[in-house]
């Protein structure tokens, strides 16, 4: 593999140069104004690849953003494939959210590209891109069978690739999907993600009298809908933290020693979450670490809550009903809409008489892990070993991210979460940067993971 | 008293057309585009008092509406003095709100005056203005001293009358105070308000960590302000209904045997309340009716809560802070101060260390009691059998009237809630009317007052 990282060096600047020209593309997929743009920065990727020597596609979406799909599998049909995931659409940005510099205009400054999509994802696919490049033109072939799938609505909460998926799934049959949209907490330990957290969302509604009432004429005499409400949510938990709908915790596989240990690797500790949060003091189930509530343990969460009068001043309201926004996040084994279901039967069973209920549902999401012993796992700690110089550890993300789950679940091909952007590198937000030793260190492991696949 | 009476009923048809004069002015106070309008009122009151013989000022508010004060003085110091409180504003109304007539064009039908002011306040207080009138035309003379004060901006929320009372009080310094503003319950059974709540509010602010986070990423370590919040107004009531304020029912007065006789007397029950709010199941002290709960018993409420993302969809956020607006309804002896401090007091013993509190303050209002054995409430109770052909029942108020407060317990008088309006008025809604006969009957009951106080 030597002559593929030694064109990746000798074409360091060339390739952040073309990187430069794709992060140039402003492709806001949340903006319809932004369409032209999305499909330039599609065909930019298409003529891209095609350039390589990949065989390319670009695919249509009714109304949608395209994907665009590359392939070579001049390896044959024994030789191993992967599968590499990422997206070309960007979040918005103008300059006067903060922007030291044009957000299209990518600038180099004390080792980092700033641009918007510098990190996410276009960096961090490009470097992925480059890697197959590198070995593709030093060697003449590839290790192993390549398929990349790129879409450009991940920003803008669209679902068509999960859509593509189901119909077309066997196109994407790979050993391994890279997923490139991610990140490290730091440039010198590589971290794998190797779950997510499903979700179930949902609202309840609890209703009392049939209209706003004077709290005066009638307070006393009705069951406040914001205090029933109040008491049904003070008994979603424990007073330990821990959620109290029964048979939450059924399904809920119990960590091992050697996960607890990998758990315990992650260097982010109780002073890194007083920093991120700005709270005192930590909350949740005592029998487990921060990081372990985070990633490994499902959790009951209000996001929302409204009911009465709650502006400016002052009113005297009793209101006819209040409503509170919940979501779970779920771990590997639990099912969302079992959870969902238990939930419901759970806050029917404490909601009093006094009111009634009305539920609402917001989605749900598969949950992901990834095991640590698999091959393929193998062979990423191989290539960041090789190409980092240091092995990775493994995180236990709280977040979700859909497609994850709709490649593994749906198509059944474990997920290798390789991100190497950095959770300080202000993606969504103004100066978004990817390091520059971030980018080539990417693009060597990258070119490490396809020969260690290979040699699995 | 009975030539008094026989004017009274000769004059019907004319003392109705002066009220439509009155109506026909739109002296709506909260909103500044009427303010001349409010001005036009005052001044036609103003005549209006004048042409009946009595002393009258108009007394300029600075940047607000004139109060009216008019007085006969006639019977001499050792004479009984009556204090007559209305206020010559109303509340906004256009056609377009849903009248079936022109709001500010009264109309007569199936026997109702329709008008706004019909029944808030103009139609009460101009019976008790046309009493004096039949009384001093037929007579020459009063039985008793009287001092009336009309205020402009009560649907407003001006409280500048209060401020002339702490400061001009002794001018209106009286044996008893009737107020006009009050309802009945059926035109059958004559109903006396002798009390009414006073009131707590306030908002509590419950911070947990400093910013919104994503509930992914940090739910299950952070306890999040919306729960807090919800644990806390989960304990504010015991299962049984109370409250569960340290302290909170330390002064309420027990109701004596007969107070609850007078309470229970008050035709309004069950089937009242579920039609009145819809509701099936009652809810609060299960030691006390639905009456003294209403009136006799102090309460707490949650007028108000929010916090997180309660729009339309879904967001996965950890809010950073929830807030709750909370008021309290006060009975006779209990100081809300005093109140404000022991809730606040228990809301920082029920606060977990994970979150930090900030409170506001809207206001407080001291709770009334008249009792009913006071000769100028036996005046009254005389008045409206001679007027009525019915003994009136005694009514707690749930709400407050801060004017009554204002009186009795700054200027030391009692007070006679003394209203002729019926709750099915629609006071504040569209089509606001006042029974003709109401009128009528309203006119002959503050006759049988005046020389019943002279009595006494």
């Amino acid at each position: 593999m030597t002559p593929a990282l030694d064109y990746a060096h000798s074409q360091a600047a060339h390739f952040r140069a073309q990187l430069h020209d794709f992060l140039r593309i402003p492709s806001v997929s949340a903006d319809p104004d932004y369409t032209v743009e999305v499909k330039r920065a599609a065909d930019w990727l298409f003529d891209h690849l095609k350039n390589m020597g990949l065989h390319v596609e670009l695919i249509e979406m009714a109304d949608r953003h395209p994907l665009i799909y590359a392939e070579w599998l001049g390896a044959g049909s024994d030789a191993k494939t992967v599968l590499i995931y990422g997206h070309y659409d960007v979040q918005p940005a103008i300059i006067e959210d903060g922007w030291d510099t044009p957000p299209f205009e990518p600038t180099e400054k004390e080792g980092f590209i700033y641009a918007r999509g510098a990190t996410d994802d276009k960096g961090q696919m490009f470097a992925h891109v480059k890697a197959v490049e590198a070995v593709l033109k030093s060697d003449g072939k590839l290790p192993c069978n390549i398929k990349l799938i790129f879409e450009g609505e991940e920003e803008s909460g669209g679902r068509h690739l999960a859509h593509f998926i189901k119909t077309h799934g066997k196109r994407l049959n790979a050993d391994v999907c890279v997923v490139s949209d991610g990140s490290m907490m730091t440039i010198d330990q590589p971290i794998i993600s190797n779950a997510l957290r499903g979700i179930m969302a949902m609202e309840v509604t609890v209703q009392g009298p049939t209209q706003d009432l004077h709290s005066g004429m009638y307070g006393g005499t009705v069951h406040n809908p914001l205090q029933a409400l109040a008491e049904i949510l003070a008994q979603l938990h424990h007073a330990d933290g821990s959620v109290a709908v029964p048979g939450f915790y059924d399904d809920v596989l119990p960590l091992t020693p050697q996960e607890r240990a990998e758990i315990a690797a992650v260097p982010w500790d109780i002073s890194d979450w007083q920093q991120e949060t700005g709270a005192t003091h930590p909350w949740g189930e005592n029998d487990f670490s921060l990081n372990e509530r985070i990633g490994a343990r499902p959790t009951l969460e209000i996001n929302g809550m409204a009911g009465g009068f709650y502006g400016n001043g002052f009113k005297t309201v009793l209101p006819a009903k209040a409503i509170a926004k919940i979501s779970c996040r779920l771990v590997a084994n639990q099912d969302p809409q079992k959870i969902q279901e238990q939930v419901i039967a759970y806050i029917r069973q404490l909601a009093p008489a006094t009111v009634t209920l009305e539920f609402k549902y917001h989605g749900t999401g598969q949950p992901v892990l990834v095991k640590t012993d698999i091959p393929v796992m193998q062979a990423a700690i191989q290539a960041y070993q090789r190409g980092w110089g240091a092995a990775p550890v493994f995180k236990r993300e709280g977040g979700s991210i859909p497609v994850v789950a709709d490649v593994q679940n749906t198509l059944g091909i474990p997920v290798i979460l390789m991100g190497f952007g950095l959770n300080s590198d202000g993606l969504h937000g103004p100066n978004e940067h990817f390091s520059i030793e971030m980018f080539h260190k990417a693009i060597d492991t990258s070119i490490h993971f396809l020969y260690a696949v290979a040699e699995q």
